[in-house]
């Protein structure tokens, strides 16, 4: 084991020359910040946060997070205004730069290979002071560097691990584990290991509270604990910097179930695959689709110009909405995925393309008002116990049924993504080449199986 | 309309031949049956009861009804044993007969092209003292002659109206207007055409007492009138010659509806048709399911030496047996259709005979001792929210899956029916030619379209 971690470490740790070019960009692009500060309007102070500053990242992995703090007095319009004019300014003496928009604007640049980016925030003393939802992030870099205690490379372990297994990151469609999360579970546990070996026993005790806060601040605490037990995660580590925030609050059951299966499975056998797995064995989906007996449809259509954090959660909203709609048509959804290749993609697994033309039609009781109207509306009309009971004719093919949703507006759609769906190509049983491993993953199940 | 009516008389009305040897036969029969009741040890007294008895019977619907009375002080042993010895002897003076089974035995004989029932029974004065289910047909009788008053003929027309549009008989598996309620309508609302008129408002009124059973009894009445509501019937007409029992107690809501959009429909335009219904337009069948997209699934096995009142409810039953059991398997029973030609069958249609070899195989939430098993156990494991899935492997023909429900005993059959259907042939979309106009009634749903 010891000899595997280590052969890990290896090719995750930064060499010293990375490490080295590393320091030496963070210097010039601090210099560079801090001369355009200095013939700046307001006091503002430069922090490097994230990974880099943290000294937690893995080679190859090293975007430079630069955040401009403002004083907390200044107001919020004046901080977005100014701290976007700063960082243009800063942008344009660093080699290329555009905006970017989070719940703020800010500017991403790049230099010398490095992705930079130049986050306005207030400079804030503590979590009372804190206004916008990148303020905590300087809080978050001084208590991890206070508090690690030379265990980076277990992080960088953790980390890896976490990548490995497909749970790493916060963002919306991935609902994993964030690197703040994966730091402080590393200061938590103490190891790589002991974090696996805590995997049934973190769950079982639900809340991790490295700073005390219950103590501290009981009121405000036990308040962030009843609410992210109301709303069902499951795990709650309450922020060191910020009691009233949970910094597992993004992560899914999903997600932690795969940790969870996937840290019992390493310590039961450990491999280098868990860090780096290997490409999975791909397949002909259309075999699988033979051997299943089920039938795929895939909607295909122009990317919509979208970043990630929107565009995959209004595919997984539109492809859930087809889920729904289509099972309320009397089709079977077995599963949906989504993404995009060159292009966007729905694909569903159903039980079949074609169904009945002719739907019962369940009427009122036969001796009301409503009765009588449904007795004369349609044209054959029986009894069953007290109801009538007559047939519609419904869509028989699956495309049909799809475009007449669509037309009617009768699926729940992603609102940017809409107008790309509504011109789809809908294929059935078949996806295009660069698809097909797609198709597979999917159809397989070896897209989400734990034990692939 | 008056014309009409006439016309129907016309043909139902028995003929003064007809009557004669009505009355010449009953003659015979009576005088046979009082010689071997004299030779008899017991005090006996027969009566005629029935539709002849009373008078309204249709013509060529002259079917004997000949009642033993026995004294009321003997043992039921008595009764059931001396009864038959006696019906069995008059039987065998008369042309043939056979021992049959209700509730007690009884022997069916025939004498001169009539069916004569020689029924033992109790001789009771009023409903305190019956007994037996038949005591009170002799009480019903002596009641309809009292107060018929000459309207026999319309109860003729009623009961051929009940006949022509299938509501007649309360057998079982019809669950109809028996003999007795027809009569008792007439006496309450005076005539053929008021009975029909008063479709809505003896459905609203709910409750018809002709003997005033409500103020002469009202406590034993009113427990009829709640156990009868409790039932949830769609009319309750206290048995004039007994408070506690609802003469319409076996009247279907399906029958009674038909009876109601039929009664609208005949005032509304009226015709020979609903007392004589032309054979319907017949189809082909395989255009029918060709034009609806459904299966037609048939099992067709040898009829099981049964009579009607048993055969049929242990078919029905065993047809929503199938329903159900098909429906936890995945196919969709749009309907269900049974009955016997030379075979018995039971005819599902069906939304499909094929589905996907594969079904989502919901597991237990994954941090739990089930859910490790379930992980352990299974080759494909996901996590979809807090629960593991996998897939499991079904049948994927409705013949195979038909066939391992009846050898797993899952589905849920009449028990003196079960042997034969375990040996059905299942037909696919394919009936035998004497068949094919049930397939086709029951298909195009002609079998029970209110307008057809």
């Amino acid at each position: 084991m010891k000899e595997l971690l280590n052969q890990i470490l290896q090719k995750i740790k930064p060499s010293e020359e990375e490490r080295n070019l590393v320091e030496r960009v963070k210097g010039e692009v601090e210099s560079i910040a801090k001369e355009i500060i200095a013939t700046f309007d307001y006091d503002v102070e430069p922090y490097f946060v994230g990974s880099l500053a943290k000294d937690t990242y893995l080679a190859g992995d090293h975007d430079i997070d630069l955040f401009l703090a403002f004083p907390p007095d200044i107001p919020l319009e004046e901080l977005r205004e100014k701290g976007l004019e700063l960082a243009k300014t800063i942008g344009e003496n660093l080699e290329r730069h555009e905006v970017a928009y989070a719940e703020h604007p800010y500017v991403r640049a790049f230099y010398k290979g490095f992705k930079v980016d130049l986050v306005p925030c207030y400079n804030v003393r503590d979590w009372r002071e804190v206004r916008t939802a990148v303020d905590r992030s300087i809080l978050h870099t001084k208590w991890v560097l206070k508090h690690l205690n030379g265990k980076n490379d277990e992080v960088r372990l953790l980390k890896r691990f976490f990548k490995g297994i497909n749970v790493y990151g916060s963002e919306i469609y991935v609902k994993g584990f964030s690197g703040y999360l994966t730091e402080l579970l590393i200061i938590k546990y103490s190891s790589f290991l002991k974090v696996l070996e805590n995997h049934d026993f973190m769950f079982r005790q639900k809340i991790i509270d490295l700073e005390g806060w219950l103590k501290k601040e009981p009121e405000v605490a036990m308040k962030t604990v009843k609410r992210e037990v109301d709303t069902d995660v499951p795990l709650i580590v309450i922020d060191p910097v910020d009691p009233r925030r949970n910094v597992a609050s993004a992560l899914s059951w999903e997600r932690f179930g795969i940790f969870y299966f996937k840290a019992k499975q390493f310590l039961e056998n450990p491999s280098r695959e868990f860090f780096f797995p290997e490409q999975k064995q791909m397949g002909d989906y259309k075999r699988t689709l033979r051997e299943k007996g089920t039938k795929l449809v895939t909607l295909l259509f122009e990317k919509p110009d979208l970043i990630d954090d929107l565009l995959l959660p209004q595919l997984e909203k539109s492809a859930k909405g087809f889920m729904k709609a289509l099972e309320l048509r009397g089709f079977r959804v077995f599963e949906a995925h989504w993404g995009y290749k060159n292009k966007a993609f729905i694909m569903l697994e159903v039980d079949r393309t074609e169904k009945p033309r002719v739907e019962i039609k369940p009427g009122p009781e036969f001796f009301t008002e409503r009765g009588l109207r449904f007795y004369l509306k349609n044209r054959k009309v029986w009894i069953r116990g007290k109801r009538l009971y007559s047939e519609k004719v419904v869509e028989d093919s699956i495309v049909d049924v799809i475009r007449e949703l669509l037309e009617k507006n009768q699926v729940s759609l992603g609102k940017q993504v809409k107008e790309h769906i509504m011109q789809a190509d809908i294929l059935i049983n078949f996806v295009p080449p660069e698809l097909s491993d797609e198709a597979y993953l999917f159809l397989s199940r070896e897209k989400w199986n734990l034990k692939g």
